[in-house]
């Protein structure tokens, strides 16, 4: 997430510090990895593509370090060999006659190579350009360790030596990368993929997740560190495929049901520093999210006492969202607590909506059932009004397809949604979802792996499993075979330089909402090997 | 200094403990004073000349700091009153929806006005551009307070937002300036200078020294903060008759006298940080000026001890000089040890270059009587000789002006020069420099306070008081009208916007060198009071 903001100053909020206290209680140690670099590469040269660069190794590759010197407007690039989140400390030394002037050294730490070839002067997009990873360093007496306080995403690190002075050079010596995650790959199962693109997917899914996990599940490490709702749901279902960090899940979960209006809206995303702190920006969809977060966790771990302590703020967000069903069994939404869906807007989001809502509402009247929930008849004729009305009013027989009840529009995201709530069953789904791809495949117009994902769980719950992978090969898969060490925050195949920013520099390519299809592979696929 | 560059890689240095030690031992603990800004400015109006400027005071500067909040592209600056050297802090919080980005900030610490209009980037000299006083900062989490850990030399702070977010501004408070200096104005002797031009060229001359003094004499604190030889002379003096701190010009001749190559020649500069390093720019002159800078010091101290040490050093500087003065007493210069005396090198400086020797000798000879040097008379031949050949063979009686040799050109520095190094007569001297004034007032292609002490104080020596006070109030009088508060590295009063490096933003405003009105005044104008 992060293409989206929302400015309300008069939210009145409710901080449980019980809950939060619960929540602090599990931040977790993070788990530190030296990283040295592979190699030095002297320059990028672009090719065709914003993300399509070659990187020129140098010849003098098999030399060290310390044996480059550089001198005003020289630079070279360390490759880390692989995308980390972490801290960086390097060694500056001069050469030549005394150091007569400060060192003013620039440092730019790139996920990919194409961030690199961007000027961040060019930048000029609504994005904060604070989020550039660029520093701007003066170095007064040399030699000394220039060791970096803040947290970088990357694999390439560029240092470039803006000046020195005529008579000396900057040589540098013992660049480390400290790495961090909450977790580590020593904790995931032992998996075997025979398909090696799949394989590759799931090991770039595993590495985006890792890197996403720190204090919280962050949504990009390298730009809009928060906690998000929406994005959790998926980090949280992939964990449990993979990493299995339970103590990370939990604390989130509990971060959310500590910080909410009065009302009981629950906040798209929360900050955890300098002080635990909720976003003035609300997502309907993302609020509900907070209920199937909770069921997924439950259902993975039968923790009953977080059951006790959180159905309450679940059961409000419910009850909330309800106010917003007529009488009919149609939600009707409000621009001031917008359905999220997709980025794009260029789609009616109301039957996806619907769908989201009793995809959400089946599995609170579980929660409510474990949890003895004396008023769960109400819910139930909730649910069942809902899918009547989306049965009756939303779906076109003749098309197969549900539409948007004003316009009749079909889209994909009705569709999915409607097929993931599993308002018809999978026989139906299966014929819904055959239309879809007939009518809608390859897809276009849609830039997020978020929305993709749905995609792709919508038809495999459809029994539609060959077209489930195709599509995530034709996705996940693109983006490795133009080089990803992780899965990007936003990508079209059918417009390979897309950035939703106006330039690859704010693009985050470390992406939570990227990393399902370790999830995807583990549930659907490995479980039936 | 600073206008000049060589490299010299073969020179072999002697490094003599005893004395570095005792260097060290003298390191001043520096004074620390708070400072807080008296104002606010909002913008900067540019007229006509790069020295040139007006502030525009915001409307609001009646209110605290904290009730301005700036977003992207938004600036203030701050002004400090006067100028000072040493560090900064300022707490810094956001104002508005949650911090949802870092914060990228731009600090800009300006001497003058000027500084600040001139944008970085355009910026295209040789000097380094890493002396520009420009910060980027990126703050991860507000409040905070940024601690800045560079030493700054400013009157203005100019805090730039380049980015927060759309949700939230950045707001300001108590913006600190820590200023630094081994001496205090309470050292100051009590004066009484009734002409009220002068009086502000005294303070603002002690004001430029106070600054420059840290733990050795800087030549300027913002740029170029070594210590070098012909700077600590003129410091050195101005410091005699106003903070009288012996302990920095003895630390700083020990420094010199530890550091030599193993010849015996002096460099122009050293280094302090990290280590004690002597650079490998070597002039001439300067190397002289270690003699005559021993010379003023005991003088004014009766140190002996320091004569006992630092004599034999001063002696073998001098032998080595002796070597480039041939049998008929004419100083033969070579490329490699060039004479300074201006930065100007569109006049030709031998005729300047022997006299200058001619002036250390003749106070190298009362230090070789104090120290009881046997060889005393050699030294004493070698100084008649070399005033015979300048009488005989330099002096144009016609002209009743110094020549230099080849060419017959006429300059100031010759002049002056001679008349320092009394070669002539109170009452001869007199003459020349009547008839420098006649000849070249006023002085064209000077940019120097360095040269143009010498020549105050050259027509103080030859009886011409009037003129040499019409020439400090003509030329440091001009730059306080101009809007000093510290005095210049350079200065053409022809041409208000010289720089040597091609931009303001280079120059240094308060500079070692130009601080001698304070020493010219003490001498000459107050004791005769």
């Amino acid at each position: 997430m992060a293409f989206t903001f929302q400015i309300n100053n008069d939210v009145v909020w409710d901080y449980d510090k019980n809950l939060l206290d619960r929540a602090e209680a599990n931040i977790p140690r993070l788990i530190e990895t030296e990283i040295h670099p592979i190699g030095i590469v002297e320059r990028i040269s672009e090719k065709q593509r914003v993300n399509d660069f070659e990187l020129i190794k140098s010849d003098k590759n098999s030399l060290s370090l310390s044996d480059y010197s550089l001198g005003r407007g020289e630079s070279l690039i360390l490759d880390l060999g692989d995308h980390y989140v972490g801290q960086f400390s390097i060694d500056i030394a001069s050469v030549g006659s005394p150091m007569d002037a400060p060192l003013y050294l620039r440092l730019k730490f790139a996920e990919v190579p194409s961030e690199l070839y961007a000027d961040s002067a060019d930048y000029d997009g609504w994005l904060s350009r604070s989020w550039i990873q660029e520093e701007y360093i003066h170095l007064d007496v040399l030699p000394a360790k220039l060791q970096l306080p803040r947290r970088y995403s990357c694999r390439y690190v560029e240092l470039t030596v803006i000046d020195t002075s005529p008579k000396w050079k900057a040589s540098f010596s013992n660049p480390l990368f400290i790495a961090k995650s909450s977790v580590s790959v020593d904790q995931l199962p032992k998996v075997t993929i025979e398909d090696d693109e799949l394989k590759a997917i799931y090991n770039v899914s595993v590495k985006t997740l890792l890197d996403c996990m720190q204090t919280v599940f962050e949504d990009g490490p390298k730009r809009d560190r928060r906690l998000w709702l929406g994005d959790l749901r998926l980090q949280a279902l992939a964990n449990y495929y993979t990493f299995n960090d339970l103590f990370l899940v939990k604390r989130c979960l509990y971060l959310f049901a500590g910080m909410h209006t009065t009302e009981g809206k629950i906040p798209a995303n929360v900050f955890t520093e300098p002080e635990l702190t909720p976003d003035d920006t609300f997502l309907f969809d993302y609020s509900l999210f907070f209920v199937t977060s909770l069921y997924d966790y439950i259902e993975h771990t039968n923790d009953y006492d977080a059951l006790e302590n959180l159905y309450p703020i679940a059961k409000r967000a419910v009850d909330l969202a309800t106010k917003q069903v007529d009488n009919e069994g149609r939600l009707v939404l409000t621009e001031e607590w917008p359905v999220f869906v997709d980025w794009a807007n260029d789609f009616e989001k109301s039957t996806a909506g619907q769908a989201i809502m009793i995809y959400t509402l089946k599995r609170y009247l579980k929660l409510a059932e474990a949890y003895n929930e004396p008023e769960k008849a109400v819910y139930q004729q909730l649910l069942d009004k809902m899918i009547e009305f989306s049965k009756q009013s939303l779906f076109d027989k003749k098309q197969r397809q549900f539409i948007v009840e004003e316009t009749n529009e079909v889209n994909v995201a009705s569709q999915v949604w409607m097929v993931l709530a599993e308002v018809f069953d999978t026989k139906k789904n299966q014929k819904i979802m055959q239309e879809t791809v007939k009518q809608h495949f390859p897809i276009k117009g849609i830039a997020t792996p978020y929305m993709y994902h749905h995609v792709v769980e919508a038809l495999f719950i459809a029994d539609c499993s060959e077209e489930a992978i195709k599509l995530m090969k034709d996705y996940w898969g693109k983006m490795i075979e133009l080089g990803a060490d992780t899965f990007w925050e936003a990508f079209k195949p059918e417009e390979l330089d897309f950035s939703p920013y106006g330039s690859p520099i704010l693009n985050s390519y470390c992406h939570a909402w990227s990393c399902t299809p370790a999830y995807l592979i583990g549930k659907y696929l490995l479980a039936k090997e």
